[in-house]
């Protein structure tokens, strides 16, 4: 089974203010999840399962910041909060529902499920997620879509939970063979490339070793959280899981990675 | 707590071909409920929380008849069957979508929970139905939304789970206080009152008596199935919990119903 990661900056236009669909991505990246599970030969993987997990782009960042989902707050603004909440999942749902809309569009069987409708947490780390409709699903030949979204926490109240740690926690308790994570580089570099000519790209990742110098540089940050989504994908190293960073803007990468093709990226893995 | 059943026939334009949504009964209905929130004297079953169920309607039906779900159908078809399943459930959630913005735009935190996210059925049955997220919502302060969906079936495969039968199982095991049932009509008649000008209205139900005569007549059916409503919240009233049915077309008559006021419409409880 495979877990196909979509960031929300491929899908959306992340940095605009409104919610905004980049739809050229969203109906390449459907024909090419099409022509992967419909190919004459396709990797045992895939016939085994496919899950796919999507961020919330614009459609969950600007309103998870307008009313600061995650920071502690008094007992008075509860209502506020609980609108806020309710107003970010249903925004987030409309983006899955039109991610969904093209994927059944290229014939894909796919069935959303909102974290928000099984999952709570524990200061804002998953505890309660019941996995058996989710391997349902997978068995009778669906393909389930998660997504970034707003959860009941049991410290914090309202949590904002990431399609990162979603990804990590169905890899880990579904025992996916391996993870395509889609961003808007080609995995690790030396340095930022979208703003160092010259970024060096570093095709595998074996251990924290090798990512420590990354950390001494000043653009941790601005890599998108690279180093942090790094040292996720080695926790599920650990448990045999491989994964693979690839740039989704580029034409064919998704449907080359789903197929078990080689692709330029970075390969996250236990030596 | 007070469960709230709205009709697909009251939010949507139910006989359209297209999906419609009746966005002037949407959005006063939404004015009602916000009314009956936070009106200054409130009924203590509302106190206590409400859950709104709502109906499929245009968006459900048309697609549920054009894939023949629930029928028999051969492993060759499954593909396609998975595809109708993915549409409908799109569908459906959509008309959730729009019904959820119109309530958080007149201040009500509801969270959408839908029936494919963690329901399945034995042979068109509820079987599987983890309560606690709902409870945690309600004991949060949240208005949980559910809705008629599709849902995995260990018999058919593949089912179209109803409104009223979700409104059946959480009025049963979440042990609502009441259940108010918004139709397009104000519950019980003699004969269809669309039709029948000589109609005579029936303010009480207490047993199954006093329907027998319903099903002696031939409009059964054109009266929306209103003997099977009546059946399964007779069903309920033995468990203690009364229903009554109004017409929600009627302005005002959900926001009476859910203060506890009296208004037009049919009482069903035990005597």
């Amino acid at each position: 089974m495979i877990i196909l990661k979509i960031g929300g900056s491929i899908l959306t236009e992340k940095d605009s203010t409104e919610p905004k669909v980049d739809y050229d991505n969203l109906n390449r990246i459907a024909e090419e999840i099409q022509e992967s599970l419909y190919a004459d030969e396709i990797s045992n993987d895939l016939i085994d399962g496919l899950v796919i997990v999507h961020g919330a782009g614009s459609f969950g960042h600007p309103p998870a910041k307008k009313y600061k989902i995650g920071e502690p707050f008094e007992i008075e603004d509860y209502l506020e909060k609980r609108i806020g909440f309710a107003e970010i999942q249903n925004e987030v749902k409309k983006l899955n529902s039109i991610i969904c809309e093209s994927l059944i569009a290229h014939g894909i069987p796919c069935i959303a499920i909102p974290p928000s409708s099984f999952i709570t947490t524990h200061n804002k780390r998953i505890y309660d997620f019941d996995l058996d409709l989710l391997k349902t699903y997978i068995r009778e030949g669906f393909i389930p879509v998660l997504f970034g979204d707003v959860v009941i926490d049991d410290e914090v109240k309202i949590a904002v939970i990431s399609g990162d740690q979603i990804l990590q926690y169905i890899a880990k308790f579904l025992k996916s063979d391996r993870i395509v994570l889609g961003t808007d580089v080609a995995g690790v570099y030396t340095k930022n490339p979208k703003t160092h000519d010259d970024a060096v790209h570093i095709d595998e990742v074996n251990s924290i070793e090798d990512i420590k110098f990354l950390e001494s540089t000043t653009n941790v940050d601005v890599t998108g959280g690279m180093v942090g989504k790094v040292k996720e994908l080695l926790d599920l190293a650990d448990y045999g899981i491989s994964s693979e960073i690839i740039n989704a803007n580029e034409k064919g990468a998704i449907a080359k990675a789903l197929q078990g093709m080689e692709v330029n990226g970075t390969n996250i893995c236990r030596k």
